[in-house]
């Protein structure tokens, strides 16, 4: 089934300490569009300015991806330069122009509004429910979420919460807005906030599921090398719902798997600056890895 | 077959924001064998005075660990006192008295030179070493250490790394052994220091299982309220080795369980102060916990 995808497409410049980018194509929506598209047909709802690049264009296109919901307006494309520390867990924001960005207020264009499966990307938890009102009774409708809404945006972003399906959060997010220190205790709050799920990431802890009165937790992939971790919240989000609109279905077991598919999916976007290594990951790749966090996770009734 | 356990044996008091105990049963000696009793015969090497309590005498006994390696001397038993902050993550010690542990250097009685399996509680590498030193080739031998021997015996930690088959240690121990902060180098690196396997705790978020090129990774139990942390990493390791010792053979796939059942011990360890909740503890309620935390890590081919 169709999933429908909102929110940033940017341009980018990342520094590590070992490497520095220019002009990255990026955004929550990039990442988790190109993402999604190795599972499912994906439409895209986003804005660029008139500066974004051709090349970028085609990528999208070259994923399949519906770009009817894709506003091309005059101005210049959301741009964000970013530097990581040394470890590559904390970064700082050097730059923010938010361009064609600043006025985006989406039209669904038909049939977007009919779509079964909805991710609600990182962006303002206002314009989220925005595109949310759009919608006509959609099956399964999950949101993405950072720091600054929380801060600038809470009473928003407590309202989205009743009317999603799913939260997704880092943990220190998640303690943020629920004031618990516990991540369990965390994810029991949020779920007292609306959600029938809730996901926390973890990073290389991996990540926590709750709902249905169940809980469940996948490991992170023992990487020994992150080159750039910007997306990697993004690709997971994508590739989590992805697998879903696949599945065309959504319980407790299918989003066990379909965290796993957006950890997996996560563990190769880092192997790489930007979106370069899902440009060239292969459908056996996926799993391949898929098969490997079996293996890392799984200690009973094994035979490996 | 016989595990021998060598650690401290003490006296606490502990206090969190909620609660406060004194003259609690303590030492990583203690929480490690009756831990490890639920699995296997234990044999206890160790030191206490005179003042040492009856009831935690009686207790040893009714976990019908051996104490033949047990001295008792003339004047006090080790004393630790310590207080937890507010999320129980961070603890400070307000008092170490060493007492009769000051001079404490053991000589295994015979047949404990013979056991076929050792765990090195937490004590200085110096004498883990020496406890070593007496065995007749030990079948697998495993150490456990903390911060302070890092910071003051570590060219004595990295020599007994060079005779054990495995250590075990806290993620920010490894970090600071080894210089690297990703806990996937800090793992490899303390393999090329000797030992075949290596686990590394990381107490909310699990533990990580390194050796044969492989690698495993297991969650921690979701538990909302804990309410002393203190002998969790000790309890752990006497329960890891405790189930190989019952398994009498050791490779990957059997040291996987080994971890599973480790973090279970621990995650009912928690729930009450000293060694309570283990005195209450049923072998059922071990198994349960197994299952759950199968429910809540495998994701494949299950049938819930």
């Amino acid at each position: 089934m169709s999933l429908l995808i909102v929110g940033s497409i940017g341009i980018d410049d990342v520094k590590t300490p070992l490497e520095s980018h220019k002009d990255l194509l990026g955004g929550s929506a990039s990442y988790a569009a190109v993402a999604a598209s190795f599972f499912t047909p994906v439409r895209l709802v986003g804005v660029v300015g008139e500066d974004f690049p051709q090349a970028y264009h085609q990528l999208f296109a070259r994923c399949g991806i519906d770009v009817k919901g894709l506003q091309i307006e005059k101005g210049k494309t959301f741009r964000w330069s970013g530097e990581y520390l040394w470890d590559l867990n904390q970064r700082k924001t050097l730059l923010t122009a938010l361009g064609v960005f600043e006025h985006f207020k989406p039209s669904l264009p038909a049939p977007y509004p009919d779509t079964p499966f909805a991710l609600l990307g990182n962006i303002a938890p206002a314009l989220q429910a925005h595109v949310l009102s759009q919608m006509e009774k959609p099956r399964f409708v999950m949101a993405d979420t950072m720091d600054l809404w929380i801060q600038i945006a809470k009473p928003e972003l407590l309202d989205l919460l009743r009317k999603v399906d799913a939260i997704c959060m880092n943990d220190s997010e998640a303690r943020e807005l629920t004031g618990k220190t516990s991540l369990i205790k965390a994810g029991h709050a949020l779920l007292s906030y609306g959600p029938k799920y809730v996901i926390i990431k973890k990073g290389e802890h991996g990540c926590l599921l709750f709902g249905e009165g169940r809980f469940f937790t996948a490991p992170a992939y023992p990487l020994e090398d992150i080159h750039d971790p910007t997306g990697a919240g993004d690709t997971f989000a994508g590739s989590l719902m992805g697998y879903l609109a696949k599945a065309n279905d959504v319980n407790f077991d299918i989003l066990r798997k379909a965290v796993v598919y957006g950890s997996v999916m996560a563990s190769y976007n880092v192997e790489a600056f930007s979106l370069g290594r899902l440009q060239t990951l292969k459908p056996s790749e996926i799993e391949d890895r898929y098969n490997a966090f079996k293996i890392i996770s799984h200690f009973d009734d094994i035979d490996f």
